[in-house]
């Protein structure tokens, strides 16, 4: 009977969108079920996902918040 | 000092809600606390809650969204 | 299907105990269980319960290790 | 590689807010950031940090939503 | 940048064994990594996988601790 | 009344030690409720610091065990 948390950004994964889609949401819920199904043999209905979107602003890397961290990096890519 | 997580989902537990009452998080403060006092002597203000509502996209059961596996279930139990 | 998670320090509910003991985890998975059955109906094999114990040098509080800020509270008490 | 989680009611930290500021939240995610480098070492860019707001209703202290419990505290120191 | 959670009771998936082996732990963190990037298109350098085993002791499920509740599961199934 | 969670892996900081010590794990705690003190003016004695140390073969990052995906990256380097 696992629990799996899956914490991520609250953002698109394509241009237009802001946030996770319904289908992407089940995409994970399904995939991650599937390993603890396979690996470790565990029933699909005693596995519960939780997934939880973080705001970017509440997501900090680099001791900063993440979209300051990420123009950082792509900064010095350039460099 | 327990600290006490309580995840849900978030709907209504009688038709017309659409999610948790501040009654019903009171009582669930109210009785977790207590079970902690009862059982491990711990006073009561040392002890925190914390309830997270989870939106029903964003829990999944048997592999699937909440809501999809629960007709999945209803279903089978109808045949 | 909620999820409670419960943490506590490591230490014993009584002398000559160090830890939680199996009689009370199972007190407090009824009854974390049940508060939820009562306040939102939520059926008792849909709840999963997680208790973690946390060693004493592992909790903060007030700054401190949890020993230390203790002892400063039961000093600050007599004087 | 470090993960740290700040759990905090939302509210604000001055008259006239209602919540933490983003700039609040950049501090919050720099100071525990450095704590981990000056004390264990682990460079920045390998700790994340997830702020989590709390709503006050969801979050109990004494065996009652935080604000009663706020409350009640306040009119014992008074009398 | 995901962090992803996997709670499991500590046992083993095959006779003799009494917990999860680094190969099945292995396995999970690739499984659970690649979902995530064929999903929503996270590098895999930038999910972090961490797997909390838990005592059966300290995993409650239907009201009871998880050995007796497959028990009375299992007499349930018989009767 | 903050909580404050910090994963790390259990391994020493220096040659010969192989988890955090108790020093150190009392400068991550006042640290840590001190940046919360600054910055949200929250007194020292309403946070909770809990700090869970994660066996390596536990943490998975790039798809792998940390010491793997660790052994990976410094052959990079130097190649």
């Amino acid at each position: 009977m696992p629990i799996v948390t899956v914490q991520v950004t609250r953002e698109g994964s394509a241009p237009g969108r802001n946030s996770v889609t319904a289908e992407e949401k089940a995409a994970i819920i399904k995939g991650v079920s599937e390993v603890l199904l396979d690996v470790l043999n565990k029933p699909l209905e005693s596995t519960y996902v939780v997934i939880e979107e973080v705001d970017l602003d509440n997501w900090g890397w680099g001791g900063l918040p993440t979209v300051q961290f990420r123009r950082q990096r792509a900064e010095a890519a350039r460099s």
